[in-house]
């Protein structure tokens, strides 16, 4: 059975995350879907991990084994063809049987955006930023500076998945301020984005309302670096919200 | 009554058009249902001009008369607390009382969306884009040379407004290809921007359509001067879709 990698992109909005869920809108549940209508039986996706509902992406990475019957489709016309048009399948290629969406990854790069101007927010933008209003970029940088590296971060970690461990090394936090073409002059938006092996359940989003915190001088440095020596979820500000987040690119 | 003028943006895909009609959702009649809930009377808005159903605007102004009693409130927050996510106020500022939204612009600029990546369309910028494929962008560019200037654009008019002429002067046709952040690299999209003092009903939309058409090189430089020429609307492509379009910019 010939293997595929397929680079997906989604608004996230739609769906109950990227996992399939008896009876809910999934992304993997629409890929399964067209699979099923083109080669006549079930086809598993295998992603690159889950993203939660409302969270979109740009660059989700998958694998699918196609029958052979079927190895000769045009498989990225086919997906487009036939999915709905919040997701699309940006390339489908050919990879070796030894690739795995999942096990293969070397790291990930998520981003978060945040809407920092204060007296509205661009409609074109709202389905894909967090308004927070005004911040500090360079406390902000200096907030990244704590969290950045290997650390356990088990105060950055949401119940839910059992994991052996909670340390995780975070290779880059960068961020840089956009114009959007939409407000040309005005850096109305700030993108985080994070570099990691891997991301315990929703730490990205919990990195990103502490850091918020932090960019609003609402929280200092020693109090940033307490909450992650603590490891104590309760200490850490409440998760930002799903839309903010856009799953960037996977590397293998 | 002190007058404000109003920059607005809003996605036009959850409206029908700009003006007020009743029983429909306009976003002329969500500025004036926000103004009659704060100052309990009909007020007023008075836009540029009209946008058709399911075209965006970054830029559209309008006035618009509050009662003396309620002049010192931050009518932008009032806006923003009260509209719906898919509209905003840019600013509102105080203007003398001469001002005029629809009488004293000078030129306008719309900006119409192109998705010329043929094996996909981002479902981020969906809601914004005419998806048309591969484009030449020398041969748009000499299209462009041929509308650019004061002509009788009675070809690209759709019926349904009277007017007095169908002479236009469009001052300046530019694109540009734009590589989004979301597909870095690749220049997926090609904005042609439109400033002109003036335009007809649908004669952007009606102008795009044939430029594509040039772009694609199913018509020539000779057929679409014969196009203008003829000022038949018959002889020229259908109308290009709203949802690539943008009122960008009023100029007073």
């Amino acid at each position: 059975m010939p293997r595929l990698k397929l680079i997906v992109a989604y608004t996230g909005s739609g769906f109950c995350g990227w996992q399939f869920q008896p009876g809910m809108r999934t992304v993997q549940g629409c890929l399964e879907d067209v699979l099923s209508r083109v080669c006549g039986q079930g086809v598993r996706v295998h992603g690159s991990g889950r993203t939660d509902s409302g969270v979109h992406a740009l660059g989700q990475v998958a694998h699918v084994d196609v029958p052979e019957s079927k190895s000769n489709l045009d498989w990225q016309k086919v997906f487009n063809a036939l999915l709905p048009p919040d997701v699309a399948v940006l390339s489908a290629e050919r990879v070796a049987d030894s690739f795995h969406a999942r096990y293969q990854v070397r790291v990930k790069e998520y981003r978060y955006h945040l809407w920092v101007e204060s007296r509205y927010v661009l409609p074109q933008r709202r389905p894909f930023v967090w308004p927070v209003g005004p911040l500090g970029l360079d406390k902000l940088r200096a907030g990244i500076r704590v969290l950045q590296g290997r650390h356990d971060f088990a105060a950055f970690q949401n119940q839910g998945t059992a994991v052996k461990t909670t340390v995780r090394e975070v290779k880059s936090i960068e961020c840089f301020s956009v114009s959007n073409p939409e407000s040309p002059g005005h850096d109305s938006e700030v993108i985080i984005s994070f570099v990691a092996t891997g991301f315990l359940k929703q730490m990205v989003r919990n990195m990103v309302a502490a850091l918020v915190q932090v960019g609003k001088s609402r929280l200092d440095l020693p109090g940033l670096q307490a909450i992650l020596a603590s490891k104590d979820r309760t200490r850490a500000p409440a998760t930002a919200p799903a839309q903010g987040l856009c799953l960037y690119r996977v590397w293998y």
